[in-house]
Protein backbone atom coordinates (compact mmCIF):
# COMPACT_ATOMS: atom_id res chain seq x y z
CA UNK A 1 0.00 0.00 0.00
CA UNK A 2 1.35 3.55 -1.18
CA UNK A 3 2.07 6.16 1.45
CA UNK A 4 -1.35 8.39 2.27
CA UNK A 5 -0.71 11.72 -0.21
CA UNK A 6 -0.47 15.08 1.59
CA UNK A 7 -3.83 17.43 1.11
CA UNK A 8 -2.73 20.55 0.28
CA UNK A 9 -4.74 23.47 -0.29
CA UNK A 10 -3.78 26.11 -2.92
CA UNK A 11 -4.30 29.98 -1.94
CA UNK A 12 -5.22 31.35 -5.58
CA UNK A 13 -5.91 34.56 -4.55
CA UNK A 14 -4.67 38.14 -5.62
CA UNK A 15 -5.40 39.97 -2.05
CA UNK A 16 -4.35 39.37 1.16
CA UNK A 17 -7.83 39.52 2.99
CA UNK A 18 -9.73 36.22 1.30
CA UNK A 19 -6.48 34.23 1.11
CA UNK A 20 -6.15 34.66 5.08
CA UNK A 21 -9.89 34.05 5.93
CA UNK A 22 -9.69 31.14 4.06
CA UNK A 23 -6.41 29.85 5.36
CA UNK A 24 -7.72 30.51 8.84
CA UNK A 25 -10.88 28.66 7.74
CA UNK A 26 -9.72 25.48 6.73
CA UNK A 27 -5.64 24.93 7.89
CA UNK A 28 -6.94 22.95 10.21
CA UNK A 29 -8.33 20.56 7.91
CA UNK A 30 -5.44 19.98 5.15
CA UNK A 31 -1.76 19.18 5.96
CA UNK A 32 0.00 21.77 3.36
CA UNK A 33 -1.32 25.37 2.55
CA UNK A 34 0.03 26.75 -0.48
CA UNK A 35 0.35 30.65 -1.61
CA UNK A 36 -0.20 31.04 -4.76
CA UNK A 37 2.11 32.37 -7.23
CA UNK A 38 -0.21 35.70 -8.39
CA UNK A 39 -0.35 36.03 -4.41
CA UNK A 40 3.62 35.66 -3.87
CA UNK A 41 3.59 38.68 -6.49
CA UNK A 42 0.66 40.57 -5.45
CA UNK A 43 1.68 40.43 -1.33
CA UNK A 44 5.40 39.34 -1.61
CA UNK A 45 6.57 37.18 1.04
CA UNK A 46 4.21 38.90 3.71
CA UNK A 47 1.64 36.29 2.44
CA UNK A 48 4.00 33.86 3.43
CA UNK A 49 4.66 34.81 6.81
CA UNK A 50 1.53 35.78 7.90
CA UNK A 51 -0.15 32.56 7.19
CA UNK A 52 2.86 30.85 8.92
CA UNK A 53 1.69 33.07 11.98
CA UNK A 54 -2.22 31.74 11.36
CA UNK A 55 -1.41 27.89 10.60
CA UNK A 56 1.96 27.54 12.91
CA UNK A 57 1.22 23.47 12.35
CA UNK A 58 1.00 23.13 8.52
CA UNK A 59 3.36 22.78 6.03
CA UNK A 60 3.68 25.76 3.59
CA UNK A 61 4.84 26.00 0.23
CA UNK A 62 5.88 29.50 -1.15
CA UNK A 63 4.62 28.86 -5.15
CA UNK A 64 7.19 31.60 -6.52
CA UNK A 65 7.97 29.46 -9.60
CA UNK A 66 11.68 30.76 -9.42
CA UNK A 67 12.95 31.51 -13.00
CA UNK A 68 16.81 32.80 -11.91
CA UNK A 69 18.26 33.94 -9.48
CA UNK A 70 17.57 30.72 -6.99
CA UNK A 71 19.75 30.61 -4.22
CA UNK A 72 18.37 34.07 -3.17
CA UNK A 73 14.81 33.28 -3.89
CA UNK A 74 14.95 30.17 -1.99
CA UNK A 75 16.32 31.75 0.81
CA UNK A 76 13.53 34.93 1.10
CA UNK A 77 10.71 32.20 0.91
CA UNK A 78 12.68 29.80 3.91
CA UNK A 79 13.39 32.86 5.67
CA UNK A 80 9.52 34.37 5.46
CA UNK A 81 8.16 30.58 6.98
CA UNK A 82 8.09 28.50 4.07
CA UNK A 83 8.84 24.92 4.38
CA UNK A 84 8.61 24.05 0.61
CA UNK A 85 9.61 26.60 -2.38
CA UNK A 86 9.00 25.62 -6.40
CA UNK A 87 11.64 26.69 -9.12
CA UNK A 88 10.04 26.61 -12.64
CA UNK A 89 11.51 23.32 -14.60
CA UNK A 90 12.26 26.00 -17.50
CA UNK A 91 14.85 27.86 -15.21
CA UNK A 92 18.40 27.11 -15.69
CA UNK A 93 20.00 23.84 -14.07
CA UNK A 94 22.19 26.71 -12.40
CA UNK A 95 19.44 28.12 -10.82
CA UNK A 96 17.77 24.68 -9.53
CA UNK A 97 21.13 23.75 -8.20
CA UNK A 98 21.24 26.81 -6.14
CA UNK A 99 17.85 26.68 -4.72
CA UNK A 100 18.25 22.91 -4.01
CA UNK A 101 21.60 24.12 -1.67
CA UNK A 102 19.48 26.74 -0.38
CA UNK A 103 16.97 24.02 0.79
CA UNK A 104 19.57 21.17 1.67
CA UNK A 105 21.50 23.51 4.12
CA UNK A 106 18.37 23.47 6.10
CA UNK A 107 16.15 21.07 8.21
CA UNK A 108 12.86 20.42 7.45
CA UNK A 109 13.13 22.50 3.79
CA UNK A 110 12.54 21.63 0.35
CA UNK A 111 12.54 22.89 -2.92
CA UNK A 112 10.10 21.44 -6.01
CA UNK A 113 10.82 21.93 -9.50
CA UNK A 114 7.30 22.80 -10.69
CA UNK A 115 6.39 22.16 -14.16
CA UNK A 116 4.78 24.85 -15.67
CA UNK A 117 5.10 25.17 -19.22
CA UNK A 118 7.78 22.35 -20.10
CA UNK A 119 7.63 20.67 -23.14
CA UNK A 120 10.60 18.15 -22.76
CA UNK A 121 9.75 16.21 -19.02
CA UNK A 122 11.09 13.41 -19.43
CA UNK A 123 14.81 14.95 -20.93
CA UNK A 124 14.80 17.45 -18.10
CA UNK A 125 13.88 15.66 -15.32
CA UNK A 126 17.62 13.22 -15.40
CA UNK A 127 18.86 16.83 -15.34
CA UNK A 128 17.57 17.51 -12.19
CA UNK A 129 17.49 14.07 -10.40
CA UNK A 130 21.36 14.19 -10.93
CA UNK A 131 21.48 17.95 -8.99
CA UNK A 132 19.87 15.80 -6.25
CA UNK A 133 15.87 17.17 -6.97
CA UNK A 134 13.67 14.64 -4.96
CA UNK A 135 10.01 16.56 -5.58
CA UNK A 136 8.16 18.33 -8.19
CA UNK A 137 4.90 19.63 -9.20
CA UNK A 138 2.79 18.13 -12.26
CA UNK A 139 1.15 21.11 -13.05
CA UNK A 140 -1.97 21.45 -15.34
CA UNK A 141 -1.54 25.05 -15.38
CA UNK A 142 -4.47 27.69 -15.35
CA UNK A 143 -3.77 29.23 -18.96
CA UNK A 144 -3.24 25.52 -20.35
CA UNK A 145 -6.26 24.55 -18.77
CA UNK A 146 -8.58 27.49 -19.54
CA UNK A 147 -8.14 25.86 -23.48
CA UNK A 148 -7.59 22.69 -24.07
CA UNK A 149 -5.78 19.94 -21.85
CA UNK A 150 -7.43 17.74 -19.54
CA UNK A 151 -5.84 15.20 -17.30
CA UNK A 152 -5.29 11.64 -19.28
CA UNK A 153 -3.58 8.19 -19.31
CA UNK A 154 -0.19 9.96 -20.77
CA UNK A 155 -0.27 11.86 -17.50
CA UNK A 156 -0.33 8.58 -15.26
CA UNK A 157 2.21 7.08 -17.50
CA UNK A 158 4.61 10.75 -17.07
CA UNK A 159 3.70 10.50 -13.29
CA UNK A 160 4.45 6.95 -13.27
CA UNK A 161 8.08 7.11 -15.21
CA UNK A 162 9.07 10.29 -12.95
CA UNK A 163 8.07 8.34 -9.62
CA UNK A 164 10.45 5.23 -10.58
CA UNK A 165 13.07 7.99 -11.48
CA UNK A 166 12.93 9.09 -7.80
CA UNK A 167 10.67 11.94 -7.78
CA UNK A 168 8.03 12.53 -4.90
CA UNK A 169 5.41 13.85 -7.58
CA UNK A 170 2.64 16.42 -6.25
CA UNK A 171 -0.44 16.18 -8.81
CA UNK A 172 -1.66 19.89 -9.07
CA UNK A 173 -4.74 21.99 -11.54
CA UNK A 174 -8.32 21.77 -11.83
CA UNK A 175 -9.15 18.75 -9.40
CA UNK A 176 -12.14 18.18 -8.39
CA UNK A 177 -13.39 15.43 -5.20
CA UNK A 178 -14.25 13.21 -8.48
CA UNK A 179 -10.21 13.45 -9.94
CA UNK A 180 -9.00 11.46 -6.07
CA UNK A 181 -9.95 8.65 -7.58
CA UNK A 182 -8.10 9.02 -11.02
CA UNK A 183 -4.36 9.23 -9.49
CA UNK A 184 -5.16 5.87 -6.69
CA UNK A 185 -2.84 3.51 -9.15
CA UNK A 186 0.05 5.91 -8.76
CA UNK A 187 2.04 6.79 -5.43
CA UNK A 188 1.74 10.50 -5.72
CA UNK A 189 2.69 12.30 -3.17
CA UNK A 190 0.95 15.18 -2.74
CA UNK A 191 -2.53 16.19 -4.02
CA UNK A 192 -3.03 19.96 -4.55
CA UNK A 193 -6.94 21.56 -4.30
CA UNK A 194 -7.57 24.99 -5.30
CA UNK A 195 -10.84 26.02 -6.29
CA UNK A 196 -12.86 22.73 -5.40
CA UNK A 197 -12.17 23.38 -1.55
CA UNK A 198 -12.25 27.23 -1.92
CA UNK A 199 -14.93 27.99 -3.78
CA UNK A 200 -17.46 25.42 -2.41
CA UNK A 201 -20.55 26.26 -0.39
CA UNK A 202 -18.90 24.73 2.65
CA UNK A 203 -14.69 25.14 2.16
CA UNK A 204 -14.66 22.93 5.87
CA UNK A 205 -17.18 20.40 5.06
CA UNK A 206 -15.28 20.01 1.24
CA UNK A 207 -12.40 19.45 3.06
CA UNK A 208 -12.97 16.36 5.04
CA UNK A 209 -14.84 15.01 2.19
CA UNK A 210 -11.31 14.90 0.07
CA UNK A 211 -9.51 13.82 3.06
CA UNK A 212 -12.30 11.23 3.06
CA UNK A 213 -11.26 10.13 -0.55
CA UNK A 214 -7.68 10.02 -0.27
CA UNK A 215 -8.47 7.70 3.07
CA UNK A 216 -10.29 5.46 0.88
CA UNK A 217 -7.88 5.06 -1.81
CA UNK A 218 -4.52 4.92 0.45
CA UNK A 219 -6.42 4.50 3.43
CA UNK B 1 20.31 56.51 -37.08
CA UNK B 2 18.77 54.52 -35.16
CA UNK B 3 16.74 55.75 -32.05
CA UNK B 4 18.27 56.20 -29.00
CA UNK B 5 18.16 53.05 -26.29
CA UNK B 6 16.12 54.00 -23.17
CA UNK B 7 18.31 53.81 -20.26
CA UNK B 8 16.41 51.50 -17.09
CA UNK B 9 18.13 50.89 -13.93
CA UNK B 10 16.95 48.16 -12.73
CA UNK B 11 16.33 47.74 -8.67
CA UNK B 12 17.52 44.05 -7.83
CA UNK B 13 17.02 43.73 -4.11
CA UNK B 14 15.21 41.67 -1.82
CA UNK B 15 14.45 44.70 1.13
CA UNK B 16 12.32 47.58 0.46
CA UNK B 17 14.54 50.39 2.01
CA UNK B 18 17.57 49.97 -0.40
CA UNK B 19 15.30 49.69 -3.12
CA UNK B 20 13.64 52.79 -2.76
CA UNK B 21 16.09 54.91 -1.66
CA UNK B 22 17.91 53.56 -4.79
CA UNK B 23 15.11 55.10 -6.93
CA UNK B 24 14.76 58.15 -5.04
CA UNK B 25 18.46 58.80 -5.93
CA UNK B 26 18.86 57.66 -9.07
CA UNK B 27 15.56 58.24 -10.82
CA UNK B 28 15.73 61.27 -12.63
CA UNK B 29 18.86 59.80 -14.23
CA UNK B 30 16.92 57.43 -16.02
CA UNK B 31 13.76 56.99 -18.34
CA UNK B 32 12.80 53.51 -16.66
CA UNK B 33 13.02 51.80 -13.49
CA UNK B 34 12.88 48.07 -12.76
CA UNK B 35 11.24 46.52 -10.08
CA UNK B 36 13.48 43.34 -10.26
CA UNK B 37 11.73 39.42 -9.99
CA UNK B 38 13.30 38.82 -6.09
CA UNK B 39 11.91 41.84 -5.30
CA UNK B 40 8.26 41.41 -7.01
CA UNK B 41 8.21 37.87 -4.89
CA UNK B 42 9.88 39.92 -1.59
CA UNK B 43 7.68 42.89 -1.29
CA UNK B 44 4.77 41.90 -4.02
CA UNK B 45 2.99 45.12 -5.93
CA UNK B 46 3.87 47.53 -2.73
CA UNK B 47 7.50 47.47 -4.77
CA UNK B 48 5.85 48.56 -7.78
CA UNK B 49 2.84 51.17 -5.95
CA UNK B 50 5.59 52.57 -4.02
CA UNK B 51 8.12 53.50 -6.65
CA UNK B 52 5.19 55.07 -8.83
CA UNK B 53 4.48 57.37 -6.18
CA UNK B 54 8.10 58.12 -5.34
CA UNK B 55 9.22 57.98 -9.26
CA UNK B 56 5.66 59.98 -10.99
CA UNK B 57 7.63 60.39 -14.04
CA UNK B 58 9.69 57.03 -14.94
CA UNK B 59 8.52 54.63 -16.94
CA UNK B 60 8.20 51.51 -14.29
CA UNK B 61 8.61 47.54 -15.54
CA UNK B 62 7.40 45.18 -13.30
CA UNK B 63 9.66 42.28 -13.57
CA UNK B 64 7.63 39.72 -12.61
CA UNK B 65 8.47 37.10 -15.25
CA UNK B 66 4.96 35.48 -15.22
CA UNK B 67 4.66 31.82 -15.84
CA UNK B 68 1.16 31.27 -16.05
CA UNK B 69 -2.45 32.66 -15.02
CA UNK B 70 -0.93 35.89 -17.78
CA UNK B 71 -3.95 38.06 -17.69
CA UNK B 72 -4.24 38.18 -13.71
CA UNK B 73 -0.25 38.74 -13.37
CA UNK B 74 -0.43 41.10 -15.82
CA UNK B 75 -3.35 43.27 -14.61
CA UNK B 76 -1.72 43.12 -10.77
CA UNK B 77 1.25 44.85 -12.09
CA UNK B 78 -0.97 47.40 -14.24
CA UNK B 79 -3.21 47.85 -11.23
CA UNK B 80 -0.08 48.62 -8.76
CA UNK B 81 1.29 51.23 -11.33
CA UNK B 82 3.63 49.20 -13.58
CA UNK B 83 4.06 50.33 -17.26
CA UNK B 84 5.66 47.43 -18.27
CA UNK B 85 5.24 43.89 -17.06
CA UNK B 86 6.88 40.76 -18.24
CA UNK B 87 6.31 37.30 -19.37
CA UNK B 88 8.65 34.12 -18.94
CA UNK B 89 9.42 32.89 -22.68
CA UNK B 90 8.86 29.05 -21.18
CA UNK B 91 5.25 30.56 -20.34
CA UNK B 92 2.71 28.72 -22.35
CA UNK B 93 1.24 30.46 -24.84
CA UNK B 94 -2.24 30.66 -24.05
CA UNK B 95 -0.01 32.87 -21.19
CA UNK B 96 1.76 34.95 -23.76
CA UNK B 97 -1.73 35.91 -25.35
CA UNK B 98 -3.66 36.63 -21.62
CA UNK B 99 -0.90 38.90 -20.86
CA UNK B 100 -0.47 40.66 -24.33
CA UNK B 101 -4.48 41.49 -24.34
CA UNK B 102 -4.42 42.82 -21.12
CA UNK B 103 -1.74 44.77 -22.01
CA UNK B 104 -3.66 45.79 -24.86
CA UNK B 105 -6.38 47.17 -23.74
CA UNK B 106 -4.76 49.50 -21.67
CA UNK B 107 -2.66 52.74 -23.55
CA UNK B 108 0.64 52.95 -23.05
CA UNK B 109 1.07 49.31 -21.25
CA UNK B 110 3.39 46.89 -22.65
CA UNK B 111 4.49 42.84 -22.09
CA UNK B 112 7.57 41.97 -22.53
CA UNK B 113 9.18 38.22 -23.25
CA UNK B 114 11.67 37.68 -21.31
CA UNK B 115 14.36 34.71 -22.20
CA UNK B 116 15.82 33.49 -19.35
CA UNK B 117 15.98 29.88 -19.59
CA UNK B 118 14.76 29.90 -22.97
CA UNK B 119 16.67 27.30 -25.06
CA UNK B 120 14.96 27.56 -28.65
CA UNK B 121 14.53 31.27 -28.79
CA UNK B 122 14.13 32.14 -32.58
CA UNK B 123 11.44 28.84 -32.71
CA UNK B 124 9.47 30.24 -30.14
CA UNK B 125 9.71 33.91 -31.54
CA UNK B 126 7.85 33.44 -34.41
CA UNK B 127 5.21 32.18 -31.94
CA UNK B 128 4.76 35.07 -29.90
CA UNK B 129 5.13 37.73 -32.59
CA UNK B 130 1.87 35.63 -34.33
CA UNK B 131 -0.22 36.57 -31.18
CA UNK B 132 1.38 39.92 -31.37
CA UNK B 133 4.11 40.68 -29.05
CA UNK B 134 6.40 43.36 -29.99
CA UNK B 135 8.98 43.41 -26.98
CA UNK B 136 11.43 41.08 -25.40
CA UNK B 137 13.51 41.39 -22.77
CA UNK B 138 17.36 39.35 -23.97
CA UNK B 139 18.57 38.43 -20.60
CA UNK B 140 22.19 36.98 -19.36
CA UNK B 141 20.32 35.59 -16.36
CA UNK B 142 22.10 35.74 -12.97
CA UNK B 143 22.81 32.22 -12.15
CA UNK B 144 23.87 31.56 -15.51
CA UNK B 145 26.34 34.58 -15.52
CA UNK B 146 28.23 33.63 -12.24
CA UNK B 147 29.16 30.43 -14.35
CA UNK B 148 29.96 30.33 -17.88
CA UNK B 149 28.04 32.40 -20.04
CA UNK B 150 29.18 35.84 -21.24
CA UNK B 151 28.09 38.58 -24.04
CA UNK B 152 29.43 37.25 -27.88
CA UNK B 153 28.84 37.78 -31.43
CA UNK B 154 25.94 35.08 -31.18
CA UNK B 155 24.09 37.47 -29.28
CA UNK B 156 24.81 40.07 -31.51
CA UNK B 157 23.58 37.80 -34.44
CA UNK B 158 20.19 37.02 -32.55
CA UNK B 159 19.31 40.39 -31.04
CA UNK B 160 19.67 40.94 -35.18
CA UNK B 161 17.89 38.61 -35.98
CA UNK B 162 15.09 39.57 -33.39
CA UNK B 163 14.38 42.75 -34.63
CA UNK B 164 14.28 42.45 -38.23
CA UNK B 165 11.51 40.06 -37.11
CA UNK B 166 10.01 43.14 -35.61
CA UNK B 167 11.14 43.06 -31.83
CA UNK B 168 11.88 45.91 -29.84
CA UNK B 169 14.79 43.88 -27.63
CA UNK B 170 16.01 45.06 -24.43
CA UNK B 171 19.17 43.82 -23.03
CA UNK B 172 19.66 43.13 -19.48
CA UNK B 173 22.42 40.84 -17.57
CA UNK B 174 25.90 42.14 -16.10
CA UNK B 175 26.21 45.38 -18.10
CA UNK B 176 29.13 47.57 -16.93
CA UNK B 177 30.03 50.73 -18.69
CA UNK B 178 32.41 49.21 -21.29
CA UNK B 179 29.53 47.22 -22.54
CA UNK B 180 27.60 49.56 -23.96
CA UNK B 181 29.53 50.29 -27.43
CA UNK B 182 28.90 46.19 -27.66
CA UNK B 183 25.52 47.09 -28.75
CA UNK B 184 26.31 49.94 -30.95
CA UNK B 185 25.14 48.22 -34.39
CA UNK B 186 22.19 46.48 -33.18
CA UNK B 187 19.41 48.94 -32.69
CA UNK B 188 18.23 48.01 -29.24
CA UNK B 189 15.41 49.75 -27.60
CA UNK B 190 16.27 49.51 -23.85
CA UNK B 191 19.70 49.27 -22.15
CA UNK B 192 18.83 47.89 -19.09
CA UNK B 193 21.85 48.50 -16.09
CA UNK B 194 21.70 47.51 -12.28
CA UNK B 195 24.91 46.20 -10.96
CA UNK B 196 26.66 48.93 -12.44
CA UNK B 197 24.95 51.96 -11.24
CA UNK B 198 23.68 51.03 -7.89
CA UNK B 199 27.13 49.39 -6.56
CA UNK B 200 29.29 52.39 -8.12
CA UNK B 201 30.20 55.07 -5.34
CA UNK B 202 28.22 57.74 -7.00
CA UNK B 203 25.15 56.10 -8.56
CA UNK B 204 23.78 59.47 -10.15
CA UNK B 205 27.11 60.18 -11.57
CA UNK B 206 28.13 56.54 -12.65
CA UNK B 207 23.83 56.83 -14.26
CA UNK B 208 25.09 59.99 -16.18
CA UNK B 209 27.89 58.42 -17.64
CA UNK B 210 25.67 55.27 -19.05
CA UNK B 211 23.63 58.22 -20.55
CA UNK B 212 26.50 60.36 -22.19
CA UNK B 213 28.13 56.57 -23.33
CA UNK B 214 24.42 56.30 -25.05
CA UNK B 215 24.79 59.69 -26.32
CA UNK B 216 28.53 58.87 -27.82
CA UNK B 217 27.15 55.64 -30.07
CA UNK B 218 23.52 56.80 -30.58
CA UNK B 219 23.41 60.73 -30.14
Amino acid sequence: MAKKPILQLALDYVEMAPALAMAQLVGKEVEAIEIGTPLTKAAGMLAVRTVRHLCPNNIILADVKTPDVGGLEAKICFDAGANWMTVLGAAPLATVRLAYEEAENRDGHEMFIELTGVRDIMARASEWRDIGVERMVYHRGWDEGNTSRIWGADDLDTIGQLIEMGFQVSVAGGLGLDMVRFFKDVDISVLVIGRAIREAADPIAEAKKFSEEINKYWG
